[in-house]
């Protein structure tokens, strides 16, 4: 039976998109394939059925190794979903896995990238539907969940295949070599060379962000002809398994078998990941989520290639600035949105105890701290807008964690319940402030260690100096996904930019628009740099890519 | 103090040849910067010299850290080297190391790449007193220790450098990045891109081939940024010493800090390898040797990257051949070459026992045996073509594997002691072939395990089919480096490309002239495939450099 989806056909469809997508790579000027604003998706109303047309069913994907039915997701909105997914038995399914790879090794980067590129676009057509099921899942607001969870984690998708394509297209399919042999004739070999997969792509996905931190890994190994195994956060199953839905059925049509891409959902309890992680079929594991796992896997998984992402300690290192006001309110939101449940959101802010230098003159300290007190309040004043941009806490731990912030120090800016007028179960808080002191012990125990949600802590350092010792500390000890600066001094901005190099940590300057340290944008700024204990790797780059296959060579006499 | 070699100078006399290797490993046409033979590089007296004028003497290289000497390098072919090496304390060289890495990561990539070609030109022009180092350090023949131990060693260096820069440039220095925002003012922001070393990379050198195999690992982590560190096998100190000697002398007229490069040489039995893979300050490492060293490296230095070129065991598949001559020649001198001292020597031919169809009828297995032994003793019946062919053994081990093989099964080829006209205590041996029966759990035992130097097995199987189960579960469990095979259907050069692109193996096909599967060519040919037991990386390719340095991006509003 021939393929639905020829490689002709869908080369014509998106070779466009994916060498504007491997120019952007290059530029990292602002491009990206898929609009962000909802509007561009229509009014909305059929995802929103399609979305609930899936709630308290089966979700079936006809996979081989099915050996019962789990699921029991609630929403952050108050709402049981009542999915069940599919559980697997490892001994029939990954087998099945492994046996769709050689058809897809040797279809080749281009169409395994082209196939990859039809996921995507019919990923990108169901935004809507993808948006509530990331909202009901992580509890990111709507707006938050549609460009986060769709276009966003699209692009970040997009941008894995790029760099896996052209890391496999580097070295030629075949060459000819022949070295001169003097008087002699000369010695010629014709080469072909096959990118060939590793194994089995196992992605551990996250809470927070299932799409947006799932789809590098996923898209990059099956971009590189491994088969993958998604395995979603046990609360935010139903944005992968519509991600692995739709890769099915592609699949299928363009003619491969659509068990290159399975879901493995566990039972409660179960710890499937661990079990997973060290089978000799997977040969690959993509992780997000605490640090205590991700050690455990880069310790465990011996047999796989292990990307992580960790937690870590993101600071914010505020010397001066020239608009005071600006600065204010870009951190406010910083670290509003999603109640600061971004692994990007800063957490310490680092300012000397004689204040710092302003366009309006100094601020001390206490007048810093109370004065983003108010930005923050005054950014989440109205209900509406604060339900737009926090969200609702994902889980309990979350709520544990800021419930407890008022006793770590003295509080600047008490976090607030906000009540939500369509889903009175959500719970949504505003986010915490609390003062500590550098140089106290007792505060250092709690502003060295990831406080993960809606906690901030205005750490009060000695100066400028003294908060990039500080900074290059924690970095080196704790990690950092991201570090943020505010300076007027071309000297601190150097002696930030030294800490950050040496460190390894990436960071932004001087934001006072619409730009936050938290976000990234897929084809221009990376995602962790790979080189701090926060995570192993960085969204997106040339070694996210190149070890998920390998070059095999065979060489002939001419 | 201006530097006497600016970069400008430098890319004047080297981008050229940069741009050469780049477009080489593109096309993986043949190319070489660096001649192979002896004569380019005059009569080579001069060398003799200057490896003479070494012995017995102190090889100081000014490093900081030195608490002692230490050396006790015996050359293979019998005589004392007496050179003594700054034994260091890593307590005060490894901090001097890493003070010297922010003036060279902020150097950039080009002017890294330069450094390294100029180091590479240096050592270049001294090939010839290279060539004494290697061949009194590894035992190879001199024609072998000038051209794999100086041009073909410079050539895999300069390949590592070629894909270390290309890897850090394919992000841009700096880019503008400007997303609109429907009416509203579109966000700006300037980023900085910057390629930051990982830290320090620890060199650990083999006793076979201390340049070919220390050169890859030592230029990619240089080129990235890093410090590098080299810890060479304590029989083979010389070549990596004089290679740390040129590094430095470059990188101090270029006006770097030497330290950039220094060398580790180990008291007897101390371990060092072992102290200073686990230090901190460690970031990378690479390393040449055996499986149980290399895991313990993998399980052990966590805090580094490491890459490790294991032990495997080699097979070459014999269905059928239309040149059964040219088959033997070929196989004799791959077993004969450095007395099989690679570790891309075959070590298991797999021949069907019903026997083979070759051009001038079917020859029975014993027959294919018998003629492969005669094709060696003939190539190495005159003493003067074995010396120049064989080389001595490297080491007492060696000898001890190749004495015990007689014991393990039928000798069909017995090993011969040849006299060195020069070096009369050199121990020289021609290989030996020793039949096996695959079906046999005692001979498996054997057969399934590395026996490094002049021992070949001629393992007897039921067929072909069965020739390429064993093959596939060689690679799979032990780890291959290079695998051949010998056919005239295309139907099981398929089967036989099949095994090699699943398990991950570098496959030559039907080689009977002057190419041999235990060469491989820089620029062209991968060596290991990084993807089965023998080695965890291939030299060289994407994944070999793209780890070693890490991107920060520092952005900022416009």
């Amino acid at each position: 039976m021939p393929a639905d989806l020829s490689t002709v056909l869908l080369i014509e469809r998106h070779r466009g998109t994916l060498d504007k997508a491997l120019d952007a790579v290059r530029t990292r000027a602002y491009w990206s394939p898929y609009p962000e604003h909802p509007k561009a998706y229509g009014d909305g109303e059929e995802g929103k059925a399609a979305f609930d047309a899936l709630l308290g069913k089966r979700f079936d994907l006809d996979q081989p190794g099915t050996d019962g039915w789990t699921g029991d997701e609630r929403s952050p909105y108050g709402t049981e979903l009542g999915v069940q997914y599919p559980h697997p038995d490892p001994d029939v399914l990954l087998p099945a896995m492994r046996e769709a790879m050689p058809a897809w090794r040797d279809a080749g980067p281009e169409a395994r990238a082209m196939v990859c590129l039809e996921i995507l676009a019919r990923i990108n057509a169901r935004t809507h539907e993808f948006a509530h099921a990331v909202m009901h899942t992580s509890g990111q607001a709507f707006t938050m969940a549609f460009q986060a969870g769709g276009p966003h984690a699209q692009d970040r998708g997009l941008e894995a295949v790029a760099y896996a394509y052209v890391e496999q297209v580097r070295t030629p399919d075949t060459a000819e070599w022949t070295k001169p042999q003097g008087k002699r004739d000369p010695l010629s070999l014709r080469k072909s060379f096959t990118a060939v997969p590793r194994g089995i792509g196992l992605v551990i996905g996250c809470n927070t962000f299932p799409t947006w931190n799932g789809y590098p890994g996923l898209f990059a190994s099956l971009a590189t002809g491994n088969p993958v195994l998604v395995k979603p956060h046990p609360r935010a199953v139903l944005p992968l398994a519509l991600t692995v839905a739709v890769a099915r059925e592609v699949l299928a049509e363009a003619g491969f078998s659509p068990d290159l891409v399975c879901l493995a959902v566990e039972r409660p309890g179960e710890g499937l990941a661990k079990t997973l992680a060290v089978r000799p079929e997977v040969r690959v594991i993509d992780y997000t989520g605490s640090t205590a796992f991700g050690d455990w896997l880069e310790t465990h998984a011996r047999q796989a290639q292990v990307y992580t992402e960790k937690a870590g300690v993101n600071s914010v290192v505020i010397d001066s600035t020239d608009d005071y006001r600006g600065m204010l309110n870009n951190l406010a939101f910083a670290l509003s949105l999603y109640s600061g449940q971004m692994c990007t959101t800063p957490q310490n802010l680092l300012i000397p105890r004689d204040g710092i230098e302003t366009e309006a003159g100094p601020r001390t300290y206490d007048e810093v701290t109370a004065d983003l007190a108010t930005a923050v309040e005054k950014l989440l004043g109205d209900d509406a807008r604060a339900n737009a941009l926090l969200g609702a806490l994902v889980n309990p731990d979350v709520k544990a964690r800021l419930d407890g912030a008022a006793g770590i120090g003295e509080v600047a800016l008490a976090s607030r319940a906000v009540a939500h007028p369509d889903f009175p179960d959500a719970v949504v808080r505003t986010p915490a402030l609390v003062k500590l002191d550098g140089a106290k012990p007792d505060d250092e125990a709690a502003y060295m260690s990831e406080c993960f949600g809606p906690v901030a802590f205005a750490v009060a350092v000695d100066s400028t100096a003294d908060a990039l010792e500080l900074l290059r500390r924690t970095i080196r000890d704790k990690g950092a996904m991201t570090v943020g600066g505010y300076t007027t001094s071309a000297e601190v901005e150097r002696q930030m930019e030294e800490v950050c190099w040496d460190e390894c940590a990436q960071l932004s300057l001087n934001l006072t628009g619409g730009v936050y340290v938290n976000q990234t944008a897929a084809f221009s700024d990376f995602h962790g740099s790979g080189g701090n204990p926060a995570a192993n790797a960085a969204l997106c780059d040339g070694a996210f890519v190149a070890n998920r296959f390998r070059m095999v060579e065979v060489r002939r006499p001419v």
